[in-house]
């Protein structure tokens, strides 16, 4: 999994500091996450080849999450796109967005669906044989999602000496790393478990923005690889967060250590703050794996 | 009149070249017009004073002009702006902007007032004691206007030496500059001209942007101080500027030469030049006072 950060400041757009978005590249997809004012230069910015994307998560109808949307649908059109584009984001997002192309006559070539979403329980978004996307829902001023990146777990590994030196029939091996018992050529049943080896664990990202402090979504985001979530104030300010229905770092490094992730990462910045390593030092009080995002910045999860 | 060019060029916002939006100052307003996306980035980059906006001009509803200016009023709240706002557009525009707003519950603090315009007769927009600013009907694909911001001719000045001279009542100074005739203490009447001269010229600045070559505009707009007119395409390509109901940089020149205007800026550029000087000098075999627009030029008229 790769994870580029096109913009992890809150508010408003300025020339130095974007607003929320990210690409996640996984199993060959290039899902887009959020899609503030901008979005479309950033991805120029950072060379990210974006007419592979295929599916946008939109977590919640702020600007600062989505007002980069239309002219990214528009840009893909006026690139020639015809590949199919899949929207998700909460009940409204199609309406805001088809007005917009109505009234420029401005309609796509291409196949743009809009799957709206309403729904306050963890709902499935996407699957295929390599990968399922899912919502969290999360606690903030207006509704809104988080969303679980989720791998499959991979074939098991054959440990080819071992099968070779104990005559298993190649035409077993298929059905071996797909957790068949073995048998060889005389017959005798080897269970897999002795031939084979456990695969590659399956990683996964949990993105959380925006969001009240809500341990609700521990469970469903418990061991995830990396866990992004937002921090917007340092505790100084945790009144503001509280009023605001945002977080702080340590309310985020709380959320983290509950779920035992892999690693956490910080973004979504109030723009009050000129420095961002408090919000690490404040964080890792409580646990160790702090990433700090920063607009461009590439993770390999 | 001070024009600040924040971007000129046409469809997609890229890292290095925005599409339209420009300020312009006159009289002590700060007149913004078009918004594409982006365009409060440029602001700030440009370091213009944009709380002191208080009118908006939208051409068209295509998004290189229009896009951002969702943004840009939800920056305005988040600044704790109050201030009204006026935004002057096309039929639409206000469903199109309120919608997003109620989407994220972002309802603006301060006043703002749509003014949605679908004649296709120029229109009195704006008048206050010193300048007015006026709809251009252009020809595109979609309804758009350009709008032309005069300045009100100013007061005459009174030649003083000569006043004193001929023994004029203090009184009476403040009457003439505004063209009433003189009366002198024994009561002799002096004409206005004799002891006035002409005020400075009044400023006016025409901006047409997006159109297809459209001869019409000629008499609203001649003897324009200066004249910004798009030109999307070179002669190479005037079959697409016809196809898409835009401009070639030659009949920019020719709409300026007809107005007689004092000088013409070019801008909209198409992606699909890497030079612009071309423009310049392709415009240039019709009339000689051409400028090109470039994202951040201030232009003095």
């Amino acid at each position: 999994m790769k994870l580029t950060i096109l913009g992890c400041h809150s508010a408003t757009p300025r020339w130095d500091a974007n607003p929320t978005s990210q690409v996640l590249e996984v199993k060959g997809h290039l899902f887009l996450i959020d899609c503030a004012e901008g979005t479309q230069i950033q991805l120029r910015k950072f060379k990210v080849k974006f007419a592979r994307i295929k599916h946008i998560f939109i977590s919640h109808l702020h600007g600062d999450h989505f007002f980069g949307l239309v002219g990214l649908i528009s840009t893909f059109r006026l690139l020639g796109r015809e590949a199919d584009l899949h929207v998700y984001g909460p009940k409204g997002i199609k309406e805001a967005i088809l007005l917009q192309l109505k009234l420029g006559k401005s309609y796509t070539n291409y196949g743009l669906y809009f799957h709206e979403l309403d729904s306050t329980e963890p709902q499935l978004l996407f699957e295929d044989e390599k990968v399922t996307v899912t919502t969290i829902p999360l606690d903030h001023r207006v509704y809104t999602n988080g969303f679980l990146f989720r791998e499959k777990l991979g074939e098991r590994t054959l440990d080819i000496e071992k099968a070779r030196k104990l005559n298993v029939e190649l035409s077993y091996y298929h059905k071996i790393k797909q957790g068949a018992d073995a048998i060889t050529k005389d017959g005798v049943t080897i269970p897999n478990a002795e031939i084979t080896f456990d695969p590659p664990p399956a990683k996964s990202y949990a993105y959380c923005s925006d969001t009240a402090y809500f341990p609700a979504i521990v469970p469903q985001i418990t061991e995830a690889t990396t866990l992004y979530h937002e921090s917007t104030f340092l505790e100084q300010h945790h009144h503001l967060a509280e009023k605001t229905k945002h977080s702080t770092a340590k309310e985020a490094a709380a959320i983290a250590k509950k779920a035992n992730v892999g690693s956490l990462i910080l973004g979504h910045y109030s723009g009050r703050y000129g420095n961002y390593e408090n919000f690490r030092s404040e964080a890792q009080e409580l646990f160790e794996h702090v990433e700090l995002a920063e607009d461009g910045k590439v993770f390999q999860l």
